[in-house]
């Protein structure tokens, strides 16, 4: 089965955002089992969007199309498709409640009339709910063909295909695929990459397939079967044999499991409470991990202390250590956890201070130092790290870092477990 | 003059790696005046290739291909272009020494047979050097169309790009284009369209185009002419018209002022210090406005006070009013920002506090109830927001209109500005 990848919109052709959408379809379809052989990118013209459409349906089973559902008159992909099927517009009554809720929910009175384009849909097309946002997704069925249209915002676009495309798109696959994706943190991406070539090379079904992300290492398994239980068969040795190469490096072989998401069933699991201390990341640790639904059982309070001063009053960083090691050092890191175990009451705390660059740099202490110090029970460290890139990147990389760190502080600590260093970060 | 631009790479066309070149691309071609009218994307396959360089040569005057160039047996970009041209590979001498330079300055002493499979080059082509790696660029000038061959990693591709492409493309071109962006925040997508609605419609140089990011609108105003000059000339009393009809409500007009900038650059102008008390969002906002490189002078501190014992200990919110009123409310939102004033000393403090959901709404909070509170000077009050969408959406949302409120609240107290709500976020 061929899928086609229609982007539609003027600002992607122009090079205003780049079209994360069409490598998240492509790799999600890939994954189903389906062949991406062509992605096109159209600006929000109705002339050539049809002729991509036409083309499309020469050559694919199914289309998938995003962007331009929305109210502006710019919006004219769905106008385009009835077009190109000859099918007319008519009102969806489903979708006038959903856009009217949406506004109800959001306490906005007057709904400008170009909201009401959106509830218009090609007769006979099956309507997709769209959950964060007004514009419905569309999915058209013709003899040879099924065009399928998601609106362009990545958020929405992200939850409609997870809730509701991909579930259809499993029902017209016949071979059945399944895939684990074992995520790795605190290793680095050749390393595994040396230690896996002989499964890598030598498997067909299942594939192998490595992916880096800031800080983590996933590998991909994907099998192929009459059955789930076929596939899931053929995948199980090769995820058993990644974890028996790498142990405690790997935190889940579940898609959909993320690290912030493992750190906290971990703790939870302890019953251990949580104090974080930010620097130079500025509570993007903080907000990861209390982006994990029910987070508030672990974390109580987050500092972000991006002063020296703020150092000393809220977790009683001393004077001293600021003046003779400086903000950004072992010492300070050690003594930010320590000192957020003790004034908050946690049973752990964890730290980062660093420097995220562009300026602040020196010789001694280059863009990219970064230490995370953490508090255990009566363990205290702190690691040193040299991350390179711009500053969000370093602040990225110092979060997904300070994830692992925290992680393995558990292991070792409440578990006894040994971890061996075999980073290369 | 129309460009179309072909990536090459089975890794973009499977979803593993995110196509930032054809974004790149786009906006250079776009700034020199280019049209883009399509972008596609294709694997390292001779028959899917060679069909797609034949449709775009009979509909652009330019094709820029990325990808494919190098020393693999995958790699068919080069000979797929010049057999669709017809025309033969031959060896060029001046390749051949640039790739045995490349290996002696890396010190590497064997170099594999496939690398000389880069010193082909179609006859009659330019050959273009590549500054970062060993596979050159080339241009077939064929008599309706210029091809011009570009290798497919972005550190490559964007030197070349900017070393050799763009002058190449600047002679061929007669018009300049510029672009100027107005965003605002705090007011609604369909508002702002509604309300340009006429300048919108009537112009076509410059053109204006509306795009909406989470909490902000974002205003595209571009314009041709014979020098950059006359280009302006007409931007510019559009950007004029616009600030005219939306006022405190634009933050900027240059394309790559983000509106964190704007806030940490308007409280510097004031010389205020800035405390931010996050609940729902853990940290995301004050990691928003300390990724503004030079925010120390501003923010020296941030408190995530996740539960109700750290909006007590941490910013001195009244047991009695989180009984009373609960963690999410007018009163607790107002409480937490006067609470880090007076604790922390600064000049403002902005505080957060909502339900993200999944869990945790009722019939009286429902899941997306945010209220965001103030303490500058005197003033002290909090505002009630709706917001839809995933846990995700619903703290991206937050933290937009936080950072609205706080900058609405500069202009108002500092500065003696009147905003009207003119808001349906």
């Amino acid at each position: 089965m061929i899928v086609e990848l229609i982007s539609v919109g003027t600002e992607i052709l122009m090079g205003n955002i780049v079209n994360t959408n069409a490598a998240y379809l492509a790799e999600q379809c890939t994954m189903l089992g389906y062949s991406v052989y062509y992605q096109t990118t159209v600006g929000d013209n109705e002339k050539r969007l049809s002729d991509a459409i036409k083309t499309a349906m020469t050559r694919a089973d199914i289309i998938l199309l995003s962007g331009g559902l929305g109210p502006t008159m710019d919006d004219i992909t769905k106008e385009t498709v009835a077009k190109v099927c000859g099918l007319k517009l008519i009102e969806d009554e489903k979708v006038r409640e959903h856009i009217k809720r949406y506004f109800i929910n959001r306490k906005i009175k007057k709904i400008t009339d170009n909201n009401w384009k959106q509830t218009l849909v090609p007769e006979g097309a099956k309507v997709v709910e769209n959950s964060n946002g007004t514009a419905p997704g569309i999915i058209v069925e013709t003899k040879d063909c099924k065009i399928i249209l998601m609106p362009g915002p990545p958020n929405e676009l992200t939850v409609m295909m997870e809730e509701k495309i991909i579930p259809y798109l499993k029902k017209l696959q016949t071979n059945v695929f399944y895939t684990s994706m074992v995520k790795m943190s605190g290793i680095g991406e050749s390393y595994v990459e040396n230690q896996l070539m002989d499964l890598m090379k030598e498997q067909t079904n299942p594939t192998i397939a490595p992916y880096a992300k800031e800080g983590e290492v996933h590998i991909r398994v994907t099998a192929q079967g009459k059955s789930k239980e076929e596939a899931m068969a053929l995948v199980q040795p090769a995820v058993k044999e990644i974890y028996h190469r790498f142990g405690e490096f790997v935190f889940t072989d579940k898609e959909d499991v993320t690290l912030e998401q493992n750190v906290i069933e971990l703790l939870k699991k302890h019953g251990a409470t949580l104090s974080t201390v930010e620097s130079c990341t500025g509570g993007l640790l903080t907000g990861r991990l209390v982006n994990v639904s029910g987070a508030s059982s672990v974390i109580k309070q987050g500092l972000i202390t991006y002063s020296n001063e703020a150092k000393m009053t809220l977790v009683d960083v001393q004077e001293n250590t600021l003046n003779e090691y400086g903000a950004v050092s072992e010492q300070t890191a050690k003594e930010m956890a320590q000192g957020a175990v003790k004034r908050y009451h946690t049973d752990i705390a964890i730290s980062i201070t660093g420097i995220a660059g562009p300026e602040g740099g020196s010789k001694e202490k280059p863009v990219g130092l970064v230490y995370i110090g953490c508090c255990i029970g009566k363990h205290v460290f702190a690691k040193e790290f040299h991350f390179t890139g711009n500053r969000s990147k370093i602040r990225e990389a110092s979060v997904a870092n300070a994830l692992t760190v925290l992680r393995h502080a558990v292991l070792e600590v409440y578990e006894g477990k040994v971890i061996e260093n075999k980073s290369e970060q």
